[in-house]
């Protein structure tokens, strides 16, 4: 099995904010392609409250500092929440500004090292998840112009019942470390992560 | 108790390179400041195979890219066995190389943030552990005349035992899960930790 050294990159889902374990759900589907023999190295580069046009300027140099010619390198990027936020009642980006900064992150991406897309989750705050859902539809049609893996965590994580809830015994927004889990078993069961990590 | 953004920069020994658990011990001490009851967010800038020189050209903007004006900014550092090892027979960098480094980055560190460093470990190869050994008593002169608190790995990893018995069954360099462990067990106990997360 090849070696390999995955860039996890976002918001602050991918850092594993408020998660007593401190592993989030990129360290959790790490370990378990530890657990199935796979020389897996992660390099977390989520960064609490960034949008996609702050991730866009600093993604590349942090991912091109953390290759190395004896291992392959992938990318998986997760973000969108903070760009669907409303800070002091305006909303922090509108969609067409995510989108142009997630078109120009994903095409220097897939030009560069294998990649794949996580879509943002839902929270306790409706009106929010109405605007996370329909970003979450636009970075998804993008990704399937791109050739992009997505994986739908909106839908998904709805579905479950357990993330949702967790989100409001912490801040209304973040899971606890039972909803990175959940979110964590959903990826790992995706068939694009395993194609990489059988 | 005030939030803490915390970034553990430095080599493989940070990014906890070859632990099936993926937390190294940077992780493990951030799950257990956040089970003792502190809002810890933890950044891990660890990367395989860096020296002090290395570090010295990325850290400062990866850790800016990471404050955030409601919490409190930190750094703990940890480096020095890439320098002290030998490729194609030649040592990486000399002790007076890397103190260079190492002095640019700490000075350059604590004029910004509180700082403490971790000293480098030993392992399985006894010319190597010889080299680590000098450049630890080296990196704990500078950081004793910068005031910076240094925790000497290498006296209290030889001492424990377990943590190097571990790295011969990984790779003679890095620790086992149970090594990233027992390393996490000991700077937890420091006093200089302690201070910031009681």
């Amino acid at each position: 099995m090849a070696a390999m050294r995955i860039c996890f990159i976002g918001d602050s889902f991918v850092s594993g904010a408020y998660d007593g374990e401190c592993l989030g759900w990129a360290g959790r589907i790490s370990a378990a392609a530890r657990a199935r023999g796979h020389d897996v190295s992660p390099y977390n580069l989520g960064i609490r409250g960034e949008t996609s046009v702050q991730i866009l300027k600093r993604w590349r140099a942090e991912a091109e500092a953390r290759q190395s010619p004896q291992q392959e390198g992938r990318l998986v990027f997760e973000f969108g929440v903070n760009d669907a936020r409303e800070v002091n009642g305006k909303r922090q980006l509108e969609v067409a500004q995510s989108l142009d900064a997630a078109r120009t992150i994903l095409a220097s991406a897939i030009a560069w090292k294998p990649t794949l897309m996580i879509g943002p989750p839902p929270g306790g705050d409706q009106a929010r998840n109405a605007r996370v859902k329909e970003l979450s539809e636009t970075l998804a049609s993008l990704c399937g112009e791109l050739a992009v893996p997505y994986f739908d965590s909106y839908t998904a994580l709805l579905q479950s019942g357990t993330f949702v809830a967790s989100t409001k015994s912490v801040d209304g927004t973040h899971p606890s470390a039972a909803g990175y889990a959940e979110w964590a078993r959903v990826i790992d069961a995706w068939p694009a992560w395993r194609v990489w990590l059988p």
